[in-house]
């Protein structure tokens, strides 16, 4: 099933199943009771909203051997965690604020997304995929200056807007074999497949859940494949992941 | 005035005012509108609960010379900042659970928490005491091995109950001058004044607003003195800070 949020003709902030082509309406919370309604509507036709409300996003560092390769760094032993606030998070078509007051370089990073679906907590890896609700795509938007000159990823990663996520999450994608695109104004600059993540979606699940309990909602960003570059004022850039959907969003 | 939350006769989860000896129940929201009630408890006789919620909790590194010396460390040019997950939070005299299956090394580290009380974006240091609720104690738990082998300090920071603060808010305090000290098992082991603070209260507000937005509630632990060391299971450690209160925890 493909799930996402939206603002409904009564101005209410509502999930909705996409399906054949049409949004239907869904009553209640899809990460505990909810029914689809008969309402249905275009999805051109409506704003999209970020598909769900994070308490939490962790992100993965140097997940793919290639990207570590262009960093030149060396894959790490365990997964390499950092957090992005949640105020990062943004929806599809929604514009990343360009942070110029404090960096000259701010790069798109495509990955997919782990939305967790139940209360995680000392998981283990054969038992982590019960504990997911489903995938999306994420951009983890980083001032690379910054990234570097802090060593700390906190502040290069986690300006205002530097989280779009969306715009479906999708159920029933296999999260090990998933084609994952990016496109900056239309120009393919990250092309590979989630079959190369150094850590796969289980280990990450069961290892961050050893250190942090996770919630419902909760957003775990897998890491990026090789392809990084700059993007500025007035770029537009996609995440594809197939099966999953399109994120878009500008840069302004 | 001094705030806490805690647990009521009724079982709910409220805010109270702590003066003259006694807990005055509060109805409402102290971030917002309340009012003081004439219900009162004996401070001893109740449950005491973390004294907000925070949805972010922004952390600084290396913002006491001291303790930069210790970590063999240049104090850094800008704020240091990192984030710890919102559940990392505990309450006084709540337990710190060792992450044994991950660390062999958990310190303390005694640190002034500024509490946000109105929205906070691009602000200016000269107003950023306006967007400051109060002040509390809080202990920045850390896997200092863990720190060390990750570079990243989201996972040695990041475990539940990593974070104790409380037992108050107290919105009178002069972030600028107030001893602080953190005990182990009756033992002073940190010894300092904010005074000595690199970077201060206002500056770092205004830093971190011009990054993310800040919620009220939200907190930025500002740095720990030098004298950082190692505890263990059925340890007793106190932060105490000047005219805000004495923080009180227990290894398990």
């Amino acid at each position: 099933m493909k799930f996402l949020r939206f603002i409904n003709n009564n101005n209410e902030h509502v999930f909705g199943e996409y399906k054949d082509g049409e949004v239907h309406e869904i009553k209640g919370n899809i990460f505990s009771d909810y029914e689809v309604t008969k309402n249905s509507y275009e999805l051109n036709g409506i704003k999209i909203l970020t598909p769900c409300l994070p308490t939490k996003l962790i992100a993965v560092g140097l997940n793919y051997r290639d990207h570590a390769e262009e960093m030149k760094k060396t894959p790490p032993e365990d997964p390499m965690l950092f957090m992005k606030p949640n105020t990062t998070v943004i929806a599809h078509n929604e514009n990343i604020i360009y942070p110029g007051h404090m960096s000259e370089r701010v790069d798109y990073e495509g990955e997919l997304a782990v939305v967790i679906g139940k209360v995680a907590r000392m998981v283990e890896e054969d038992e982590a995929l019960n504990f997911i609700f489903g995938y999306t795509c994420i951009n983890d938007v980083t001032a690379r200056d910054l990234q570097a000159k802090d060593i700390q990823f906190t502040r290069g990663k986690g300006f205002d807007t530097f989280a779009p996520i969306g715009p479906f999450i999708e159920t029933e994608a296999d999260p090990e074999n998933l084609i994952i695109k990016t496109t900056l104004n239309g120009e393919i600059k990250q092309n590979s497949n989630t079959s190369n993540l150094i850590f796969k979606v289980p280990k990450l699940v069961s290892f961050i859940s050893k250190v942090m309990t996770l919630h419902p909602g909760d957003i775990i960003a897998t890491g990026t494949p090789s392809g990084i570059s700059p993007m500025k004022k007035g770029d537009r850039v996609d995440v594809e992941i197939e099966g999953i959907g399109k994120l878009t969003n500008f840069v302004v």
